[in-house]
């Protein structure tokens, strides 16, 4: 009986060390554990991970001289490769990664991101950011990603324009599906 | 004892469902499972599900009015963010994907990408591809990723003003670490 037991106790151990590692191998890979994250933003926790999303698409503002990347949570992935962005789905996390631009150093015809300017998101909660379009609002300010917290209005009414796009700018970018 | 025997033979199934939930989770999320892939161009495969990589930067070129993201597989992102790119590791690929430009609809001032123009890459393995500098060069074009097959010597002479940064153009654009 004793013997039967054990053997019990060590399937459960084989069974625990199995999802453990499963579990540490995911954290490793999708959600890298972070020591030191930059404050919220009007309430919004940092979106941890975002440097490793993939893209939306990319833009240029000749008005202030700037090169962005638009980046999505995979809940933003789907819906943008989709084309079901009006509105986008609960869940969605959308990044614009802002550098001031400048000549590239052996292609001078060529603009490339220099001095790291802030990162923005939107994240969409029809419920839970009912008060706010159904979007939450948040920034990080500079390499040390010092919060924004000047309120959303400042946010909204930038986007005010684009209010029937379900207060979204980018149009998700052409990427070939295969 | 045929309790304990059952006993036994249910937990070593727990573990074997974990388990195969753990693999089928990391197919699903990293090598999802392509139908169609397009073929090899200079003999290199087509490297699947580059549209879900990070990104190591953006860039504008104002002499043919393209928009362009530069992503790299796992390796190449992880020796970005080290700042390890001369040489770059073996085992990175760096991707960039092009689109003409053209004004934003509800903001004039910027520029975002329109017409998808090709995906070209760059395979770093020093003794595989040693005869053409340490990488091997493909691109595969249109929104049908038909594959480029005029010889890498096309991508390499382009290339040779940056022969002393490892044959790469691109600056790995300033992430915010956390």
């Amino acid at each position: 009986m004793k013997i039967h037991f054990l053997s019990k106790a060590g399937l459960v151990a084989i069974s625990l060390v199995t999802l453990t590692a499963c579990v540490n191998k995911e954290s490793l890979s999708n959600q890298p554990v972070a020591t030191n994250l930059p404050a919220p933003s009007h309430g919004i926790a940092y979106p941890e991970g975002w440097q490793n999303w993939a893209a939306i698409g990319v833009s240029q503002r000749t008005d202030n001289h700037s090169l962005r990347l638009i980046v999505g949570n995979p809940i933003a992935i789907e819906a943008a490769r989709k084309g079901q962005t009006n509105p986008w789905p609960d869940g969605a996390i959308l990044g614009k990664v802002v550098w001031k631009q400048g000549p590239h150093e052996t292609w001078p015809a060529a603009q490339a991101p220099k001095e790291f300017v802030h990162a923005e998101f939107m994240f969409k909660d029809s419920k839970k950011f009912a008060q706010t379009h159904g979007w939450g609002w948040a920034r990080w300010v500079g390499a040390e990603q010092k919060p924004f917290q000047k309120g959303p209005q400042v946010c909204i009414s930038c986007h005010t324009p684009v209010k029937d796009r379900d207060w979204v700018f980018t149009n998700p970018a052409t990427f070939p599906q295969n």
